[in-house]
């Protein structure tokens, strides 16, 4: 019945949700204050919600707001003809979009939801996973530690509809959407507040039992994550530049920041990974003494291998995140083939850069000292959902106290 | 029956038509080298054409594509919303993406056929008129005077179709289009360049000539526009840090460098301007001592008097352009609501920048030494079209001899 309700909605009742969408965005994700700058990264099937962001903002007084709209065909062009030596060319205007944003404290937007997540399908996977602007990517990701404020949100698109359901039903996807960023509720504003209050209390609690590693047991997965000994337990509720903000709408996890050089043992991916428009299917990685030494994938390894190899630190772990059965995402049961959903479902782990907000003065630090202390830096940062009802998750402590975190998907502690 | 073929066209040689019309925009339009940089302004609706060009442009060994879609619906809500003081922003990294083309002497593609060409339609003219990148505009205007290989060219989209026919017929749109540039010709580069050496012909027969003014005659206007004593007549056919490129697909005009300080008289312009997201019709401007004194219009008044506001310079004309009727835009019978090829129907004249290579020398100068010897400076170049039938445009030598060049739409020269 509520599907029927749905496809009967008006224009004028879509162009309400996505006006309800976009304050969300704009006042829950982001926190935009008067006088900023706003820069979303977007694909031209986003356009809708950008525009609608757009709006929003300079109703909210945003000094100006650029939309980079990026094409993957353009890029797949590049992927196909271009010299070696040029796959990774970095356009020294997009480092500047993110340099001149960071100097004034602008706020950013990413909008997901990829109507090609296998765009780049056939092409030479080495070449695919060598075709990253590094230069703007280290820019970009710099803006994400306490620079900026900024949020990822999903844009419900024909393609992606497609991926999902095998059939562009947007309005499933619509309602799947807007139940997991809560714009379903009368008020969704303070649902995230006290959605969030929850997310902080499970982080605290976490924290309070200074934990040592975590262990995984499952299908395929045996693995054990040293934690850094001055972490801290977050969510994605983050303060930059004195702005709260909510970097990703949704979300589900409470995560922290792993030693990177204490992941020992091996993991298998449960859902599909989608790594520079290519998917990569059944992931396997095994690390010792927190690095990966050994990559296998029944599709898309060539890709993930070259990925892994960006740098040293695209080797180590950078994040882990813990998510119960029971979260918005989880309940819709979809597998949405989208990061930014699907990690809000599962528990999960990213090779790459680390949140620096998850180690007591880390920001301070260069590159090479966070190193030597094992906070991994890397010019990427790729989740990898590893959560299933199979998968038990234990603390030890460093006395060697067992304690489980989840059993069957819930939450135990 | 043409109709009736093309409308039978299957998928395969609309992509051929597509590709075709690629390789004609990089090989004959940019001539692009093996190497450079290739950046492309172009809206959501040319995303095919755009993707065309990078695959065309990597296959000629371009080093990197960068392709920019501009959103008029977002740059909407900054002329609703934004700041007064902020209406005029530039973004730097804008600025630095021309200016980083310069530096390394790339090649620039605007694909235009405006599928809102009254995007901005209801709003403050003023304020519309005020919303221009200044900076941007200029940084990238200063890259069409032999910096870069650069063109223009146009992509069939429903919106345009719209405009044009009352109804989205783009089939019949893409033939019209094909035409122009000269598509339908079994070799098209063959035919671009004998048909640019008919127009060289023309400009040198001008050259030789030496005329001191044009005087123009025809409903509503009586004008008298100064040549400049050191001008030459020029086709699009440019020649850019060595690289020859045709800057217009399609051109059919022949155009020179007008004495700033010596337009006197009455224009009326013969079909609607679109500027800034704004329908002109009916433009009607007086000039004195080279510069415009009086300024009216049917529609879209505002938007074209703030237009004309943005400097000194947009108030005085930068080019003169003759075309006569049996241009190949001309023979479809057709107005294109788009300057690029109504423009190559129609004799025209330009507010703003004059092209520097009309005068010996004149690339050399600051713009004040420009704006001293009467060579128009300014951050805009805005064509509009004054042809008709009824024009009648004689040429005037120093000596008072009057020689006509245009009577009827036929070339008399």
């Amino acid at each position: 019945m509520v599907r029927a309700d749905y496809r009967l909605r008006s224009v004028a009742a879509d162009d309400e949700r996505l006006e309800a969408y976009a304050r969300l965005v704009v006042e829950v994700g982001l926190n935009l204050q008067p006088g900023q700058l706003l820069a979303i990264s977007a694909r031209l099937e986003h356009a809708p919600l950008a525009r609608a962001v757009a709006r929003a903002a300079y109703a909210a007084q945003a000094r100006y707001v650029d939309v980079l709209y990026a094409d993957p065909q353009v890029q797949r062009a590049l992927i196909e003809h271009a010299a070696d030596g040029d796959l990774g060319y970095s356009p020294p205007w997009l480092v500047s979009r993110f340099r001149s944003l960071g100097a004034e404290h602008g706020a950013l937007l990413k909008i997901t939801g990829d109507a090609e997540p296998e765009a780049f399908a056939g092409l030479d996977g080495g070449r695919v996973g060598r075709a990253r602007m590094h230069a703007v990517d280290e820019a970009s990701l710099a803006l994400t530690d306490g620079v900026s404020n900024w949020t990822i949100a999903g844009y419900p698109n024909e393609g992606w509809a497609r991926t999902i359901f095998g059939e562009p039903d947007v309005e499933r996807l619509w309602e799947a959407v807007a139940t997991c960023v809560r714009l379903d509720e009368p008020d969704p504003a303070a649902a995230w507040a006290a959605h969030i209050a929850t997310l902080e209390q499970r982080a605290a609690t976490l924290d309070e039992r200074r934990f040592d590693r975590l262990r995984y047991r499952g299908p395929g997965t045996d693995l054990t994550v040293g934690l850094h000994p001055e972490t801290h337990w977050l969510t994605a509720l983050d303060t930059s530049a004195g702005i709260r903000h909510i970097a990703n709408l949704p979300t589900e996890e409470v995560f922290t920041t792993p030693d990177a050089r204490r992941t020992e043992g091996t993991v298998r991916s449960t859902l599909p990974l989608y790594v520079q428009g290519t998917a990569v299917h059944d992931l396997v990685l095994r690390f010792e003494a927190g690095r990966v030494v050994q990559i296998g994938a029944s599709a898309g390894e060539d890709v993930i291998r070259a990925h892994i190899g960006t740098d040293d630190g695209a080797g180590r772990l950078g994040e882990v995140a813990l998510v119960d059965r029971h979260s918005r995402v989880g309940t819709t049961g979809l597998t949405f083939h989208e990061t930014l959903f699907d990690e809000n479902a599962s528990s999960h782990l990213a090779i790459g850069i680390s949140s620096l907000e998850g180690v007591v003065g880390a920001a301070a630090l260069s590159p090479e000292e966070r190193h030597a202390r094992g906070i991994n830096h890397s010019s990427i940062h790729t989740d990898f959902m590893i959560g299933s009802p199979e998968l038990e998750v234990d603390a030890v402590t460093a006395s060697g106290e067992t304690v489980p975190l989840l059993r069957r998907g819930d939450w135990q502690l």
